[in-house]
């Protein structure tokens, strides 16, 4: 039984307000806390790479618990900024934790659902490969390709890492996944001239459609019952995407935490930042976790505490 | 039991002579033949991305057997050139081939190991979730990033792509698998200014000890001894390398074919090109398949005709 041992985090200490940014954009205080959600970015340092923020939440993981890196089996990174375009990013990450070359490495080129299919295909290359010990790590420094004269993406997007220890003594363990990917909509979020473009109203509409039926598949395929799951662990989009979803499936707000108004739309990292706070707390037994974005693509899966 | 049903290969008809290249590097026939071991390179046509190859690869695999395209689970894609930078390719040719959106899909950006990185990761995923359909399709169009001023590379590779239709009914089922990645010699390989930089002696350098060594683990860990392989379907990196290997193994070079004279290393799709002559072939029973290069990165396993 593979599943989540611990969670190791890195939001890089730089911020970039938005409030100072309303008069640019002619929005106020509401839009800010209702429609974004966002009151302040974090930005990573200046030179700062994918692999240097992979590390940094590698060393906080390696503060909390002990790992022996010789042991370590499989490297997965997720990033759609690696620091080169070739070789992998996982291998520049792999010199810099001092992984044995008996520990393999890829990388996943995927946004807000990286980490739902990084985890998905992390245990089953484990599982595969009769694996105990791999590294699941997010890293995207978005404020790469976020243009800050874009309204539609410079209030949202934030710089952050995290690094999941998966092994065969678990605290979470994954249960049945989702996954979809609307092709025919890949053009909604992309790059132009290597600047992050996002159609915001068809993203909202992919949203509103696809993630709630998703969210019920998940359920369906897990025997599990909305009442059942004690916290939602959805990608943190924007406040109002957040909203539209947890309406439509009528959860209370409390049961689905919105964490990133300090941060930011941390793409890859959203979930396992949210997990990590979630993770010693064994009053919540069932999580829903839930990533969705570029692609367009998402995955939905629920965790149970061991 | 998954494993490989069907592959359809694509190589474009473009071919660029290495001959005609003899006056201006200085070199002659016998170093063509023994030390490169390509003629010709084959060259994708003016505009043809990854996905536009790895989609022709695809309509072959279609036209040899009957896919229903509304019941693919999942689409992996390897390539290290992929269309754009955001999104994933993998999404683009989803779209191309017209996979429902229930069809999972994501990229990983490997080179010479991808396909055996990509064939793990796939039947992992598969098991992982239940699935029983999926596409692993590999198109590297390199030579958009070799420099054709550049002796060390321009001789070598070519554009090359396959699509592997993965079953729960295949005709070669993979064994266990052996990875690696020595990170510490990610620098040997890498892209300078867009270019590919290769550092030939020290690639060599690492070929001749690693792989080896990674062959006599995989034969090991399969309860398999060197006289039960039928054939040995070795990534096509360059003749002398592919001598070193056999010559290392003490392995008949009638029983690892050279198979890329007449288009070139063509990175991931070296070793499924060479699957696809033989996958009907009832008279071998087990083949020994290993990739290796980018990243330092290598995997091996054998395949078994069921």
């Amino acid at each position: 039984m593979l599943g989540i041992k611990e969670i190791g985090i890195y939001i890089p200490v730089g911020r970039e307000p938005n409030h100072d940014k309303k008069e640019k954009w002619g929005i106020d205080d509401t839009f800010l806390r209702d429609k974004i959600g966002v009151d302040r970015h974090a930005f990573r340092d200046p030179g700062e790479e994918a692999t240097d923020m992979g590390y940094k939440a590698f060393q906080h993981l390696a503060s909390k618990i002990d790992i022996d890196r010789t042991k370590v089996e499989v490297l997965v990174f997720v990033t759609q900024n690696p620091d080169e375009r070739m070789p992998h990013a996982g291998t520049i990450l792999h010199e810099k934790i001092g992984l044995p070359y008996t520990c393999a490495s890829f990388d996943i080129p995927l946004g807000c659902s990286g980490f739902m299919y990084g985890l998905s295909v992390i245990t089953g290359f484990m599982k595969e490969n009769g694996m105990t010990r791999g590294l699941l790590i997010t890293a995207d420094p978005y404020t790469k390709c976020v243009n800050p004269e874009d309204k539609n993406t410079s209030l949202l997007f934030g710089d952050g890492a995290t690094a999941t220890y998966i092994t065969d003594d678990p605290v979470l363990v994954p249960g049945k996944y989702v996954f979809g990917n609307l092709s025919e909509k890949w053009r909604e979020i992309k790059l132009v001239d290597n600047w992050l473009y996002m159609n915001g109203p068809a993203v909202v509409k992919f949203v509103a459609k696809y993630v709630p039926e998703n969210v019920r598949r998940t359920l369906e395929k897990n025997n599990l019952k909305k009442e059942e799951i004690d916290r939602w662990i959805m990608h943190q989009a924007s406040r109002f995407m957040h909203k539209v979803i947890s309406e439509n499936l009528d959860i209370s707000p409390d049961k689905m935490p919105w964490d990133c108004r300090d941060y930011g739309n941390t793409v890859s990292s959203s979930i396992p930042l949210l997990l990590e706070k979630e993770l010693h707390n064994k009053q919540h037994k069932h999580y829903f976790i839930c990533g969705f974005g570029i692609g367009l693509s998402w995955g939905s899966s629920v965790l149970r505490r061991v």
